[in-house]
């Protein structure tokens, strides 16, 4: 039996991945599991369904510790864990985490969500976001942005996530390239090239000072009379609303307070989303700065091993 | 035979609606037919299925003139009419439409779009919304919203079209109480009465100052988390989503440049769509000049009566 390995569940609504890491950070194993998803894992038994995906670890291992974060912290998971209110550093993290003890002996961690009460016009919430944040580094004061399907705008103030906002930029982008009569688009064929030219058009369109571009339900349509005018072709159209709705993310997060003149920012996402956000960065004139690897991994890593402790007085 | 009829067409992809006036304007009878959509209408033969529908108003009055607008005048209709640029009033609009004498020598006119060039990023396009704008009148410089999927805003000045901008308000509507995560919402039983505090929260949020009502892809997301906060019930979405839209859709449009301070402003829809976009006006401070019943076709005669000249040198 051993303390120096950790388990890293990334436990979600469809599926659950799970990472085994020496004491050092170095990723011994990999497993992923459809049927360990929320949805697929019958009468609540979770439990079981982690030991159908990583048993045998602890076969070989003994019952070492477990950290947990994703939908399996909320109320149709296996322990709900009360969103931890913004500003929350690792301290407030941990302190908010719950534990139980599996019945071969193993402690497991579940991490908590966070919720900006501040946020209007209703507070704002993320379960799974903190952990990159956390991952990237809370030193230095910074507004990050984690791009995905709901976005998150994050600002690390004095060591701690002081505030964050949803942008519901990539399921806007699904809706218009999949269901639009305006936008409709065929998925790139994986691994492709984007159409740079028409993504960086629409997205210098959306930093730029012309009055339309202050206006994204009439700039949506361009999609449409840029095809009529010829000036776009079909081909290029799921980029250009790709760089148009990236720009304007980005324009909108500006108008809502999140840049901070000469300040860098960073970008925590995959590598396909970091480069077209690093892209639109560039046109707003900020430089970025690169996240670690395995940003979320790090992350539930210093959670999961801060002790708990009360609240500093 | 006599020409004091006339009979009006508003022949779409989806149907064709046909109205006989008499000299005076009075509505003599109305009929509509879904085999007569341009979609449905078989090897380009859409005399035949003209006549199919209003044949015998021809039989009872002889060959009277009529006049058609909407996607007939497009390359998938019947008689493909060239945009007319804007800016553009009744003379140029007239001076554009095309016109044909059927088999039994009835005189057909078929009315023109219109393109606004100086739109960006691409030209924009209209068909059949300017003939609602001339039948609300050109007499005085005004602002006019026309609800829709695709919304138009147009600017009357000189007594000509000056220029207009289409907003896909509608359309995001649809995509986001349909298809969205975020938003989706059943339709409301036809002819309920709207959750107006629903509507009325959203619409003025958009028409706050609080920096979260500049980012439009961030209030998406409220939908949701006022969901998830309690602040919102599953029956309010559908009408919070409306208002947040058009809430959006006038301050957009201000930012765009389409208000005038101290200007009345024009709406022409249906009365669902007029009363929610007039309680957006009064948020913003506008008072709404309401237009006359059936601006489409009144501005279809007026179109279509104006003799063809050449332009003014």
């Amino acid at each position: 039996m051993t303390e120096t390995l950790t388990a890293i569940l990334d436990w979600g609504t469809s599926a659950l991945r799970a990472t085994l890491i020496a004491a050092d950070g170095r990723v011994l194993d990999r497993r992923e599991s459809k049927s360990g998803g929320i949805q697929y894992v019958e009468d609540g038994n979770f439990e079981a369904a982690l030991f159908r995906l990583i048993g045998d670890w602890f076969d070989a291992h003994g019952p070492f510790p477990v950290a947990a974060c994703g939908m399996i912290t909320s109320r149709s998971g296996w322990v709900e864990v009360p969103y931890v209110d913004a500003p929350a550093g690792v301290a407030e993290l941990a302190a908010g985490a719950r534990r139980i003890t599996l019945q071969n002996g193993a402690k497991m961690t579940f991490l908590p969500g966070m919720r900006d009460p501040a946020a209007r016009p209703f507070p704002d919430v993320m379960r799974g976001e903190e952990t990159q944040i956390v991952g990237f580094g809370l030193a230095r004061d910074r507004t990050l942005v984690l791009p995905g399907t709901h976005s998150k705008w994050a600002r690390i103030e004095h060591g701690r996530i002081a505030s964050f906002q949803t942008f519901a930029t990539g399921e806007i982008f699904a809706l218009l390239t999949r269901h639009s009569f305006i936008a409709k688009a065929p998925d790139p064929v994986p691994g492709s090239t984007p159409v740079w030219q028409a993504f960086d058009r629409a997205a210098r369109f959306a930093a730029s000072d012309d009055p339309g571009a202050k206006a994204l339900l009439a700039a949506f349509f361009s999609a449409r009379s840029g095809l009529l005018a010829g000036a776009l072709q079909p081909g290029d159209i799921f980029d250009y609303v790709s760089g148009l709705l990236i720009g304007s993310e980005f324009r909108q997060a500006r108008a809502a307070g999140w840049l901070h003149p000469g300040e860098a920012i960073g970008i925590i996402g995959n590598q396909v989303m970091n480069e077209r956000y690093g892209r639109v960065a560039a046109l707003f004139g900020l430089t970025v700065e690169p996240g670690p690897d395995e940003a979320a991994m790090l992350g539930v890593r210093i959670i999961a091993e801060t002790p708990k402790q009360d609240k500093q007085s």
